[in-house]
This record gives structure tokens, sequence and C-alpha cells, in this order.
């Protein structure tokens, strides 16, 4: 009866077979009981705590060890910070390099002639994209999606298989540089925060066990408590260097990935996002002499709005609520149809091998390549516009420099494709033209329109490929063209306002991504430190409470979608509604919690590890008078450490004495960081001790939390 | 056993009897039992949720409930954030007007007569003191103080007696007017966080029930959580408002009052928030055109720092940390002067009652109105610099406007006091004068010691008065007034830097906040939302990093004692490193935890309620075998409520049939929102009355929290 508890307990619970713990049969045996316990625990941290191993190793420890350990904290707090920053620092250049001499040689050769250069262009993108779907399929599958589903869920307590491994973090980083440089319709930024994820819970190991990278010293981060909060701080570094955003940064962990929150832990989050923006900042200072290649600076300054509106007027309530409605409709669309494509992808496509997957992968960059390059040149080229002299935007620009009013395939020297300025440009670049102020009417409202169907459609085609794949960049590119049409059509409709088109492509952005994602104070703040100008806060709050409010109608958050395909059960902050008409014995229905006696038989341990897929056993001893008393629970990873380690079976059916501690350390229980755990079927036993008998009182923890059968499931 | 762990429990209870909780007597009796079961239950929410009382209040409820629910709290939070900004507006206005017309009558008197002028301000202040501490003594006297320790107590689940009611909101405006306008050394902010708590938790109630403003429709917000959440949405707007700064209220609420912590919370108090940045912002708008006093305008633009310092270099390093440090040590001694001031006030003086504190008040207001009229007499002054005509700086500026070098007591026309700049000057335009930018050498570093002293002197002596007195002004002068004399000293020794002396004011304001309030990462991003500059952010963290560690090193922030010194228990979210050594039994000692029967007489019930104070007891009942079996908890409210109502006494010691229920509603046991609640010595019962029964079963909550004697502290 009380099985039902343990599976709701399971997602907090680290689970020993990764991202499917939800228990599948029905249970093996059940000792009767006056009353049903079910013990939950949270973390390795609690299970253990009263442990006696714990308590000798606690007091084995020097009084230096706590200021140690919080010094050591604050360290790592700075080397995420340094490490993350660094690795933003070098998936910018790479890509803006990589894009930067894609684009200067492709208009170099249009020269001369535009077949040529297509091909050129079709040919690198298909090369940077192969790399890119190569290293991934190949050395790091855990590597592709953005990550931030996975994170999600290991925060919330449910471990996927090698998301924080050395390889993926490698493969994390160069297939980033590969799809994002390759022109697919994908961004870095979320990619950045599993980079940043990784990086941390490295740090955390102190290094790589696989590569031998391991070092003793550091190894103190041994709770599964002290590896969250580093993953954290990982998380919140990666967004501050994504969007040079550090308070952004703080509340998208927060609001978006952590489940276990404190203020401590916020203070050194913060920390960690703060020398993510001063070693970015150093690296731009660095960039602007010119030493980071000719291209490099552009990545860091993701949106350069200054110039653009200062303040609003009533009037453009309207227009801005509007602007909030089509995000949330276009953003529930964009999850609905990644969800279907997801699936259809799983079911017929992936099962085929990796083989298919890098053919997928070419053959969409193909098409990208070949629509980014064939659309701008049916397009016909407008004239420049008069400009003045002091603004510093140049028409056409000159090629391979960045900016605004691109000449591509234009009759006379002094025209611009306006298609061609957001399509055929890095996107990065893009976002800068479509959020740049003070560029009235550069475009037509028929290339945004075209752009927005053609790109909308790319993302989500590109969706689930198998690269590194973040969503912002392309949710910031779809809602800044509908912002920008909005805004253009405002500009035409008050003609007396002090309107700028580029902010209104900026709460398009905001818009799309609330309407997809369901951020709200995060990506409030991150628009906010981007355009630096607190005026605009309101409407971009007003833009994404309509947003999120029209999104919510329709289905959940990209990430949540996108974690329940995964598997990865994510329990909420608070219980659902329904869940207050339940108790617990509804939740649990014809299951049964499978107990243990103190003294068991190995043999009977097996076959309960091996008849189901429960992570926490009840153990029963006889009273004085007969019944049957809960004396504590063991969790499953500690059984298999102790048939494992086979040191402690023993011939007699009795207690054993004290003292048998001593055979053990503590870490001996301490959970992997990011292998796949034991299984039962790893273990290999002999006849002979199948037969032999094991005292689980010393392992076990005493006071495990315990429910009452007719509990609300709410407080369960 | 475990009257220890209902101890325990005690600060997350609802509490019958205000700020003293917790029980002093051993209990009196308790029935023997196989294993000791407290129970403990987080909110009123929580706790009446298997209550069939509430089940039925649920399925009466329509489906449009839900939804109405809802825009119900959103249209709150809206009501909250007008309702806030509404009433920082009102105060600033007044104390802007108030300390305008002073100084300038004061200065008017000055041309002719300086002891007239001395006499006209010392009287002036008095009278506007006097209205301040008049009000919160007679009329309110839960207004004293910032209220930010009572509010954090209410949110961790302690109520004040008489935190939230009307009167208090009253005389925390008005008394605000008058001791701000009147000179002392507090400051308006901290006061503003409790009127958005009090504006917050009336809105919820429909109004005041004394004074007949409350309406029934609006009373849904009927659990402790609904509640609560309205008051954290209050006290961001008073942050939001004081500061101007919506995400720094958002953060404050989070790190510094709540407890309890959701994401949806989260998006809806920073809406609030952003309503109060639209309301100050159109209410500044309005104030631009003249329309609200001749002083108005200057009380919204608390620091306007803009021409500051726009960047830094490493060499400041070493100056900012040395403001660190001093920072952290100033704080601590801040709050362990104004903790040894408190006891002594609280022993000695405010015993003798209000006219005590009435004369206490006016006599502070006569010693800082002669301090600060007389000081900058003694002072020379200086001959006024040579100013770049375009700087909008005029030396000395004409009288009865705001602005540096105030021309005081001064020989000559071109002359200005350093001295009375700061100190005969209203609060804000005091702080304006500090953090000015492109005002080198406008202070002497005599001057700004002697300021320093005195007026940290003022401050530690006025904390405590019974007058609404918040912390943040004086700490940010005493700061930035450190603050500028290490920025002279760096302008002297690195003559080639771009440094600002403003800036390190503004350093110095933040360093000597986070040494006593020791807030981290709300008052970080309050700080970067007044400059509107990230590039100083770096340097604010690590201000903030060295003076909140030295100041830890010394004794708790200034918030923490100041509730332990109230007798305000706060839970901390992370138990201490001593609760992991200790069990639940170790914690309980030798107290019991008290148990009632299933069917009780009265007259035992009023006995157990007269004889302890715990505000929970454990119903058992004889099991088939003879054992007593736990089957639930009840609180002394609800046993209260049933005592008083007298409708379900029965003459018959057997359990009663059901229906019971129907003699009730839902809301007869919900908590009263801030008055003292009911007490066992107001019931009133007959002897007859005494003799009968009551069951309790349906009353009781079947599934409460249970935890074995040997659970770790910690756990608990």
């Amino acid at each position: 009866d009380g099985i039902g508890m343990a599976r709701l307990a399971w997602s907090r619970l680290p689970t020993a077979d990764g991202a499917a713990p939800l228990p599948e049969g029905p249970a093996a045996s059940a000792p009767a009981q006056d009353e049903l316990f079910v013990g939950a625990v949270e973390s390795l941290d609690y299970e253990v705590i009263e442990n006696y191993a714990y308590r000798e190793e606690q007091a084995q420890r020097s009084k230096f060890w706590v200021p140690y350990y919080i010094m050591l904290k604050w360290f790592f707090a700075l080397l995420i910070g340094v490490g993350t920053g660094l690795a933003a620092i070098f998936i910018n250049l790479a890509v803006e390099n990589f894009s930067g001499w894609k684009f200067t040689l492709t208009f170099a050769i249009i020269q001369h002639s535009y077949f040529v250069g297509f091909l050129v262009y079709i040919l690198l993108n298909l090369a940077l994209v192969f790399s890119s779907v190569y290293i991934v399929t190949q050395f790091a599958p855990a590597a592709a999606g953005s990550g931030i589903p996975e994170i999600k869920g290991y925060l919330n307590g449910v471990d996927t298989h090698g998301i924080l491994l050395f390889r993926t973090l490698v493969g994390k980083i160069f297939g980033s540089i590969g799809s994002v440089g390759g022109g697919l319709a994908l961004g870095k930024e979320g990619p950045l925060v599993h980079t940043g994820a990784c990086i941390a819970s490295l740090l955390g190991q102190g290094g790589s066990a696989k590569y031998h990278l391991n070092s003793r010293w550091v190894q103190i981060f041994e709770s599964d408590r002290d590896r969250r909060d580093l993953v954290t701080c990982g998380c919140a570094a990666g967004v501050a260097a994504a969007f040079r955003a550090p308070v952004g940064g703080v509340l998208f962990a927060l609001e978006e990935v952590t489940s276990w929150w404190r203020s401590h832990l916020m203070w050194r989050v913060f920390f960690t996002s703060a020398v993510v923006a001063v070693v970015v900042r150093s690296a731009m200072n660095w960039c602007d002499s010119g030493k980071c290649g000719h291209f490099g600076a552009g990545g860091f300054i993701i949106w350069d709005i200054s110039g653009g509106q200062e303040d609003y007027s009533y009037q453009e309530l309207l227009p801005v609520a509007i602007i909030g409605v089509i995000g949330g409709l276009l953003g529930a669309l964009f999850n609905q149809l990644t969800l279907y494509i997801t699936k259809w992808r799983r079911t017929y496509l992936h099962k085929k091998g990796k083989r298919v997957q890098i053919f997928e992968a070419c053959l969409i960059s193909l098409i990208t390549s070949t629509v980014s390059f064939v659309l701008p040149l049916l397009r016909k080229c407008s004239p420049c516009p008069e400009l003045e002299t002091n603004s510093g935007i140049q028409c056409p620009h000159p090629p391979g420099t960045d900016g605004n009013f691109v000449n591509f395939y234009c009759s006379k020297d002094n025209e611009y494709n306006d298609l061609a300025t957001i399509f055929f440009n890095s996107q990065d670049d893009a976002i800068r033209n479509l959020f740049s102020a003070k560029t009235f009417h550069e475009y037509s409202a028929q290339s945004l329109i075209t752009f927005l169907v053609m790109f909308y459609s790319l993302a989500v085609v590109t969706f689930g490929t198998a690269v590194p794949a973040g969503q912002f960049v392309p949710g910031i590119m779809i809602g800044s063209t509908y912002g920008r049409l909005v805004g253009m059509s405002v500009v035409k409709f008050y003609k007396k306002l002090n309107v700028d088109e580029g902010t209104y492509a900026l709460l398009g952005a905001a818009s799309f991504l609330g309407g997809s994602m369901r951020m709200t104070v995060s990506l409030c703040v991150i628009m906010v430190e981007i355009t630096n100008n607190l005026q605009l806060l309101p409407l971009i709050m007003l833009v994404l409470l309509i947003s999120k409010a029209v999104g919510d109608f329709f289905n959940e958050g990209l990430y949540e979608e996108q974690a329940r395909l995964k598997g990865i059960p994510l329990l909420d902050s608070r219980p659902k509604q329904v869940m207050r008409n339940m108790n617990a014995k509804d939740a649990c229905k014809n299951q049964k919690v499978v107990c243990l006696p103190r003294v068991s038989r190995v043999v009977d341990i097996v076959s309960v590890l091996q008849s189901n897929k429960h992570n926490g056993f009840p153990i029963v001893e006889r009273g004085q008078n007969g019944e049957s008393l809960v004396i504590g629970l063991i969790l499953r990873s500690h059984l298999l450490v102790l048939l494992q380690s086979k040191v402690d079976f023993q011939n007699t059916p009795f207690p054993c004495g004290p003292g048998i501690l001593n055979r053990h350390n503590f870490s001996d229980f301490v959970k992997p960081a990011s292998s796949k755990g034991k299984s039962i079927d790893d273990i290999h036993l002999t006849d002979e001790e199948l037969g032999l008998y094991l005292d689980l009182a010393p392992f076990l923890n005493p006071s495990p939390y315990i429910v009452p059968e007719d509990m609300s499931l709410a407080k369960v």
C-alpha cells in the first residue's frame, strides 16, 4: 500500500537506474504491519546523517575543516566563474571567426560568380555542421540539445546518464562551435548553461575520473547537496556569460533550474556570475585591441540597443499587448510542433542509428544554407536611405564587417538587400540588425514576413537534431521579427510618438521567449540588463505576463515538455490541486512497499533488488510481543555497495556486534557524481556467498521520514 | 519527551499568545505511549486540509472559483503596488515639503539673526518629532522602529501583536513624516517596507475589521499562506518604492524577509514591484511640471550619480577592499552598540511609561538640531572652486534649492561651508551631495571626519526611540562619508586614474549597509539599479563580500539581533551545525508532550490549556489490544473555537455520529489576521458546561507530521 509513496519520493531520490525511476511491476513481498510506514529521504546528505560512519568521519575532521570547507566553496565558485567565462569566450571567438571568414570568403567569391559562392557557402556550412554532429553522435551523445531540461532534472533529483561527464563538456563546446558557426537555426546560449554545469561538476569532483584527472584532495564535495550547489553556480555562470547579465543569471538559476534554494547559496551564485562578468569584460577589452581575430569582438555585444527608445507613452500599451498575444500563440505553437517532431524523430528516425542522425543534420544544414542564400537573391534591392553623417551607420556597409544595410545581389552600389541583412548573416549580426535603433523603414514588411515564416519552420525542424542547440537565439530572432513588424505599424499609425522599431523588436523577442519557455522574472531581468534601461521594465513585464498567460492556456513550457518527453520526472515545488483530494493510500493503489528483515539472507536481498526497482527498503524487526517494528530504511545504492564489498557477510542469522563499520569508509557510500551507478546485474556472487547472511542494522537510516496512509498527497 | 519538538515547531505555528511562544513550565500530563509522536504543522492551510469542513467548503466552490481566485490574487498585487506607490509618494512629498519650508525659513531668518534662526530651526524640528512620537506612543505603539524584524518574524511564522493593523499603518506613515522631516538621524525606507506590508495585509482582509471597513466578498485570502504571500508582495513594493529599484525589491523580499518562497509567488512579487515603479514614475513626471510643491520632486531621485565613474582599474581594488573592511568593522560596531542601547532602554527607560518615551525623543531632537546647526557654524568657509560653466553646479547655490556648496555663516558671497552642505541639510540632499560626481575636493577631510563621528553617534542614540525609523539612510550617510574620505586619498595617491569621489561614497554606503544588515544580493542589486551602471557591479560585490565577512566575524545582522531582542524566534532555512549532533529526544529534555483522549471532558481540556502553552495536542485512542494509538493532532486555536462556540458539547463520553460539522463553518476556524487571538482566559464556562464531554475526532488533523524520537534535530 505504500509503494506509490516510494514512487512519489522517487524523483527526489538518487536513482540507481537513471531516467526511468518508476517501478513498473507489482512488488514482491510485504510483511504484515500494524501501520504502514514509508520513508522518503531528500538527499544523500540527509540519508546518511545518522549513519555511524558519517558521525565518525565528522569526528575525525579537525577544527580547521569547516573554514577550509567554506573557503574551498568560495574558491570553487571563483573557479567556476573563470572556467565558464573562458569557455564562453572561446566559443564566442571561434564562432565569430568561423562565420566571419565564411561570409568574407563568400562575399569575395560572389563578386565573380554567385554559383561558386553558393557552393562554397553550402560546403563550409556543411563541414561545420558535420563536425558538430559527428562529435556529438560518436563521442558525446549527452551533448545533443540544449541540456537545460536535463540539468533541471538533475537539480530536481534525477540523474540522467552522462550529462555531466568530461566528454559531454568537450562535445558541447566543440559541437556548439560547429552547429552555430554552420548557420543552423539554433543558438549557443542554452549549451553554455550546460557547459557551465559540466565545468562546475567536474571541478567539484577534482577532474574527470575516467581520464585520470581525479585529484583526491578536493574531493570534499561528497554530498549530493554540495554537488548540486556547484551545478547551480555553473548554470548561473552560463547564463551570465551568454547574455552578459549577472543578475539575470542568478535569477535564471533560481527560477528555472533549481528546486532547492537557500539564501547562502544565492550569494555564492551571485559571486560566480559577477566573476563571469569580470572575465568576459576583460576579454572584451582585450579584443578591442584587435588581438582576438578580425571578427572576435562581435560575439560579446549581443544586443547593442543603445540609442533606442528611452521612454513610452500610454498609447503604446495596445500594440505591446498585441505583441504579447502573438508571442504567446507562436510560442505555444512552437512548443507543440517541436513536441510532435521530437516524438516522431524518436519513433522513426533515431532508432536507426547514428548514421541517420548525421545524415539528418547534414540535410537540414543544406536546406538552411540554400534557403538563406537563395531567398535573398529573389528579393529586390532597395535604395539606401538618407543617413545622418554622424550616426555611424553606413549604407551599404563594407563586406566583411558587421552592420546594417548589406549589399547582396544588388545592381547598384548604393542599394541594399533587406532580406540578406537578416538572413544571409551570422545570427548575432542579424539580431543586432533587427534590434538596431534609428533605422526606420530599413526592412519591408514582405521581407520580415518571409523571414519569419522560413526561420520559424527551420527552427522547428532543427530542434531535436543531434547537435548542441539552444532555443534562445532562434526565439529572439523569431520574436524580434514580428516585434519589428508591429513596431513598423505603430510608426505608421501613431506618427507623432517617439517610437523606435528596434525597441519593439526587443519586446517581440521577450514575448516569444515568454510564450515558449515561460520564464518570467529571469527573462525580464535579462532583457533589462541587455537594454540597460529600467524605464522599459513595465513594457517588458506586460509583454511577458500576457505571452506567458496565453501560452499557459495551451500547453506547458518548452523545458517541462522536453523533460517529460525525456522521461525526467520533475517534482513541482507546489503540489497540484488534484493531490489535495487524494491521500497516500490512493496514490499507492495496489502496489506494496517491500520490506527486509534486519538480518537478511544475501539471496533474499538479491532477489528483492532484482524483482523491483524500488530505491529504498524499510527494515523491520520483530518486537517483544511479536509485532513488526520498522527500525529504519536502507537505500538500494547502499545495499549494492554492501553486496559488492562482501566483507560484511556472516554465517549466522544473528545480529552482529559493534565495530563492523570500521571495515567501511564513509566515502564508499558516496554516490558517483556522473556515472551510471551500480546495478544489481553487475554484481556476481557465488552460491556460497548467496547463502550467507547480512546484518543491515549498522547501515540503515534509523529515522527516515514516515507518513501515515491517510495523509493528503499534497502534504506527502 | 516530545515537548521540545513542539517547542521547535512552535516558531512556525501560529501562536495564540503573540511574541512569547515558548512553553515555560513542565508539562502537565502525558498518557503512556508506545512511541512518541509529535505533529508539527506548517501553516493553517495545511493544518485543516484534511478537515472535513475544509473539504465540504472546497466542494461547494463552483468551477469558476479557481480562475476568480487567481484573478483576484493578481488584482491584489496590482492594488498593493498602487497603494504602496501612493503611500511612498505621499510620504516623500510631505517630508520634502516640510524640510524644504523649514530650511527656506531658517535661511531667510539667518540673514538677519543667527540666534533667531537657530531657535526657529530647533522648534520646527521639535514640533515635527513631537508629532511623530506622540502619534506612535498614543495610538500605534507597533509603528515604532523599522518594522522589518517584525515582518521577517511574521513571514517566518510568528505573529507579533498589532504589526499589521490599520492604526499601525497610519502611525507609520504620519510618524515617518514627522521623524524624517524633523531631521533625526533615521530614514523613511525601512518604515516604507512595513507600510507596504500593512497595506497588503489590510487589502487582503478587505479592510480593517475594527473600523468597520471589512468587506466580506474579498475575504477569500483565508489561509495563512495567502496572507503571507500578500505581505511578501507588500515588502517588495516597499523597497521598490523606497529606492525605485523593482528588481532589488523582489530580491530583498526573497533574501531578507520571506521564509517560504515559490516561483509563482516571485512573478507576482515582481509584478507588484513593477507597478510601484510605474506609479512612482508617473508621480515624478507629474512633479516635474511643478504641481507637487516647491520641493516635491527631490525625494524620488534618491541618488543621482549619473556622470560618475564609468569604469575602474585594477589598482583601485585595494582601496575598495579597505572600504569593505571599514564597513564591516563600523557595521558590526553599530549592531553591537544599538544592541546594548536597546537593552538599556528597555530595562531602565521604557518601563516608565509613554511620557518618558516622548521626552526622550524630544531630547534627541534637540541634540540633533543643535549639533547640526552649531557645528557648521564653527567651521571656516572655503572659497568656491572654479567650475565649468556647463556643469550645472552653482557655487554657492541659491538658498531654498537643493545642490552642493551651501553658503552658511560665510563672510564672503563666493564661499561655501562644506560641513553645512552635508550636516545642515535634509538627508536626501546630503546624500546627493556626498554622492555627487565632478565635485573634487569639495569636502575637507576634517569636515567629513567630524560629520562621521557626530552622525554615527546620533544614529546609535536615535536607534530605538519610539518613532518610525529606518536604518538605510543613516547607514548610507555614514558609509558614504568614509567612502568619500577613502576616495579623496585615492585621488591624492593615484593621480592619473579616472577616479570619482562620489563613486567611492557609493561603495562606502554599500559597505556599511553590508556590514550592518548583512544583506548581499538584494543590496547589490539595489546599488546597481541606483547607479544604473553594471560596470560597477564587481566593485560593489567585492565591498559587500568583505564587509559581510568582517561583520559576521563579530556578530549577527542588525535585523536578526533586533528580532532576537524582541523575542521573535526566527527559524533558519538551514539547520545549524549543532543540530546535526542532537536528536529529537535530546532537544526535548525532560519535558513531555501533552495528549488528549478522543472524547474529553470539557474541564480536562480547559485545565490542559491553562496549565501549559503548547500549541498542538496529539489525540489518542485505545486500540483493540489496549494500546494507545495516536489518531491525530488538534491545535490550541481550534480547541478554543470549540470551547467558545459550545455547540458541540455532549452529555455522553461516547463518540458522536457524523453530521456534527454542519454546525460549523470553515471560516470559524480561520485565524484572525492581525489581532491578539483568543486566550483560554477569555472563555467563561459554567460548572454545568465544564462537566460535559467533547468529541474531538471531527476537528482533528488525522495525518500530522510524525517524527521518531531518535531523528536528528537537523532533520526534524
